[in-house]
């Protein structure tokens, strides 16, 4: 059991031998022990010095030995569900120096990926996708009589997901050779919500009664077995080994720690589930460090509790990221008007649409990258019914490490083709507050997106929660010449540096929906360029609303829509992917340069 | 038990006497009986009249007679999942009459709806939704200490779905007092598929042995009851009655038989789920009734069924629609390839890339409403991972009575956006063919949007498998003058009229991503307007896919974007929606005499 993370490269012999899978299946299995302790040393090293995903590879150290020794990858199908425990397995195919390159910009994602390695089956990130992938693959290899065996590792929080039942009962019919592995370590990122987490535990606790007999997974036709400890080979190796020798489909239930062998993420596994890299001590700071930043979803947090006080009707929901979206003060204070309804966004929306009906006024607080899930239940329960709720949308944009998986790029292009809906994109802090307020007080679906991280503080004015925008009024915020900047979102100091620079006209264009009409009509009679400026993909986003509404008014200006490529973001730092699409100030500039000079 | 639907207004002395539910509530139980055989002669005759969805409604007459009976609607809940059945519902609630006018314009809706009665708590349309919006309900009660009680009824085909189970799990741990209860007739449209049905059927088959307590919903922390025999009300009242009594999530199983009192519709449950109005027979016919058009999912059955044929590779799914989307004659052709995975549309799609991972070829066919169901998976395991697969998506744009929960108007918005994808909208049957080619020979992600019913149909050519169309290619089809049209889909009979009215340009341009750049650079030059034309939204569409190509062009050539604007367009024929969104010769000729008249 290790304290402190180790900052010199722990010495693993064994480790050493082994580049690839197939030189540990030359292993006895006596030695897996050892080496399971040399790559959780080595995976601690690895992850104090790039930060990353934590808790969950620490979890899965036998786990994912035992698959690899046993099974005959990459030609069998291995599906880590998520991905945030893929570390070991990355270690063990091939990465293990790469891993030191983890989520950093050209290095290794944080979660697998097909093109990064043939041991990568199938690329994940988000939740509960590995028993439908798996079972595709098992599915296919019978159709190509292939003897390759599937397996699919979720767990227990992903399992609360509605796609991963609706596999589990698709897979039941099929009668497909597919295992699927519940890594029960009760958490997700948050703890549990629900019923299936409950009936688990219950299982675990009545284990040995033997009349518990997980008629869950039985009457969804599985052949269950277990539950075993994840951590010790001799019970894992056995029941692998029988159940990768079975037909049918399989259900194995492991329990395991998460954070096993670090003393700290075993004590606080919410703490522990990511971290960031260890700063250097050795040099003390020349200037006292910077007072810590609020970042977006810090001012959601404390609108929330704000409006909370002040109007007993709200109520707050979030699919598991009370601390992501920063809702603990919330959950604490108003207890009673919390949901977390754990990772499952289409009854969250759904679930806030009824609140709504009945004369509560739901916040449904959602990544925008995990509304791509409830895109339906938006469309037809809240948006067709006109329903009087708050979209607080998070990590909108490009949101850095996670990379392509976890950007939140699409929002705007598939909600303001909904008639009614009312879309926001904040410039600061202060705007956020405004513009939360003014959605709730709107009476009708509304939604605010802002990205991941700090942006440019407010003024630091106590907004009143009653203080809210015009709807669908910009900011005229520099009367410039020639060239006019619309501004949508948080890439406003980006854009107020190059209007100075170059004496252009800004306007904070606020809304997405609707529009302000009125002022583009006099920026486009007043100027001979627009420029949009946007934390979105070009394609549908908000310049493109620009443009639909020039065409409309047949107002003859030009237009140019900066904006994300039409390409997948690959991870980097969130300032690395705005500079890649020439979102940062010098992006901006080069494009005014080139417009000007014509 | 009739056996054909009555012609004549049924008699029916009690039903009469109840404008309001409250009316029911003063009869004596024993009245229901005979009131049950009243409401189910006028539901035949109504049905029979206009046509709609049937066999449901039949089954949850004794149902929707006790629930209205023993609960205070509207203040108390109760949510019909889907839909379907809720034509006894909309009789008892003082609709009686206007289910006559039941999916005509301005008539009644097929589904509950809101706006229509304060009787419908929550429109459906989609199915398993009922959960979450009656556990809203229940939660947003029990803040504001309202004795209300919520009621969701489910059928066993929409318990398949991932947010039933979402909800189920939630509200469990909530403790809410909800009923849920399970309307088990063994079907959802089609037969249902997977274990959980499996698990139903034993349920009941073993109800007798006393060992078999439901212990799937019992794990969820469900009180279960049941099953009963939903046609009994002596079973019914007393259970509802008490499960109504008690706090904390129940759940009731209750079994009745789709179609019930109409003899042909219980020996054809799947024929009998919707039925057309019955035609007068008094007159025959003069002329010879027209040959049986082909439908444009009929050209997808065919073209399964061909390119199954000649490639071993390709496998079909359906999300429960084997009908719908006409894979009859491939599911009895290639059962082994063939994949209905119930409803299920996350699941779907995420199995389609699995199988694509693992060397088969998918081709996953959906209705465009329901791919909003799958769009995270999309996105996150198909469009990322540029898996080569192909997306059939039927009942793309307005589809008719139905209405707008079931309208397809925002595929090309959501899909635009992702990197890489190739959406087609072919204008005719044998574009179709060659579209469906295109998709499933191109490698990487690709959709063909084709509309519910008939198009123009083909020349009745027999096109090869192989014929293909060139990626990002348009067909100029006349060449006019001062105005081109660009086409998309299969409103090109009317853009045809309309180029012929006023010798204009026209284009198919069959591409919606990518598009045709060197077409309309060309265009731009030589016509002082363009006029797009699709069967979607407006906002976010084909049009404005080619007004972001002007800009980004700077070509300065007028664009006019004709589609669906930006409302909810309500339940009427096909026709008369298009007509009322100018989408039609009549009002695509309109436009063009405005444009031209300047």
């Amino acid at each position: 059991m290790l304290h402190t993370l180790p900052t010199e490269r722990p010495i693993t012999p064994l480790l050493d031998t082994i580049g690839a899978p197939q030189e540990l299946r030359r292993l006895n299995r006596e030695q897996l022990p050892l080496l399971a302790e040399e790559l959780r040393a080595w995976l601690l090293y690895s992850v104090g010095q790039t930060g990353g995903h934590f808790g969950a590879g620490l979890g899965v150290v036998e786990l994912t030995l035992a698959l690899h020794f046993l099974l005959n990858t990459p030609d069998d199908h291995l599906i880590w569900d998520v991905g945030h425990q893929c570390y070991p397995h990355k270690i063990l195919t091939g990465r293990r120096e790469a891993l030191l390159t983890m989520r950093q910009q050209h290095g290794l994602a944080p979660f697998p990926k097909r093109d990064e390695s043939p041991f990568d089956n199938f690329g994940t990130g988000h939740s509960s996708t590995s028993i439908s992938a798996a079972l595709g693959m098992a599915l296919a290899d019978r159709l190509q009589q292939l003897p390759h065996r599937s397996v699919a590792v979720i767990g227990d929080g992903a399992m609360t997901a509605g796609m991963a039942f609706e596999a589990l009962n698709h897979a039941a019919h099929t009668g497909a050779n597919l295992l699927v592995i519940l890594n029960d370590n009760d958490m997700s990122i948050s703890r549990n919500e629900g019923g299936l987490a409950t009936y688990l535990a219950n299982n675990l606790k009545n284990k040995l009664d033997g009349e518990t007999t997980a008629a869950l997974f039985e009457a969804l036709a599985f052949e269950y077995s277990g539950p075993v400890d994840g951590h010790d080979f001799d019970q894992l190796l056995p029941v692998l080994s029988d159940l990768l020798s079975r037909s049918g489909p399989q259900f194995l239930h492991v329990i395991t720690c998460k954070g096993k062998g670090y003393a700290p993420a075993e004590a606080d596994p919410v703490g522990f589930h990511a971290i960031t890299k260890i700063e250097p001590l050795a040099e003390p700071p020349s200037h006292p460090p910077p007072a810590k930043r609020s970042k977006f979803c810090n001012i959601f947090g404390r609108w929330l509790c704000d409006t909370a006080s002040q109007d007993e009707q709200l109520v707050g929901i979030t699919p598991a990221m009370c601390e992501g979206s920063d809702m603990i003060a919330f959950s604490s204070q108003f207890p009673e008007r919390y949901f977390d309804v754990a990772i499952a966004e289409q009854h969250a929306a759904t679930l806030a649409a009824g609140f709504a009906c009945a004369g509560m006024k739901p916040v449904l607080a959602i990544y925008s990258t995990f509304l791509q899930r409830a895109y339906d239940q938006l469309i037809h329960d809240i948006a067709i019914q006109k329903l009087d709720l708050l979209l607080a949308i998070d990590r909108a944009g490009l949101v850095g490490e996670d990379g392509a998986t976890h950007a939140g790029c699409y929002d705007i292009a598939f909600m303001r083709c909904l008639p009614e809906m009312v879309i926001m994109t904040p410039s600061d802090e202060d705007e956020l507050y405004r513009m939360l307020n003014t959605g709730y007080h709107y009476q009708g679906p509304a939604a605010v997106r802002y990205p991941r991280g700090a942006g440019k503080p407010g003024k630091g004015l106590v907004i009143p929660v009653t203080e809210t925008c015009e709807i669908g009024k910009a900011r005229l915020l520099r009367q410039g010449a020639k060239v006019a900047l619309l501004n949508f979102g948080p890439l406003l100091p980006a854009a107020e540096t190059v209007a100075e620079q170059f004496n252009l006209t800004l306007v904070d264009m606020r809304f997405v929906k609707p529009l302000d009409g009125a002022l583009i009509d006099e920026l486009a009679r007043t100027h001979s360029t627009l420029i949009s400026i946007e934390d979105h993909a070009i394609i549908g986003g908000a310049g493109s609303a620009v443009g639909e509404y020039l065409h409309q008014k047949r107002l003859a200006v030009e237009l140019i829509c900066l904006g994300i490529p039409d390409q997948w973001i690959e991870h980097a730092s969130r300032e690395q992917q705005l500079e890649q699409c020439g979102l940062d100030a010098e992006g901006i500039s080069e494009c005014v340069s080139e417009v000007l000079s014509r």
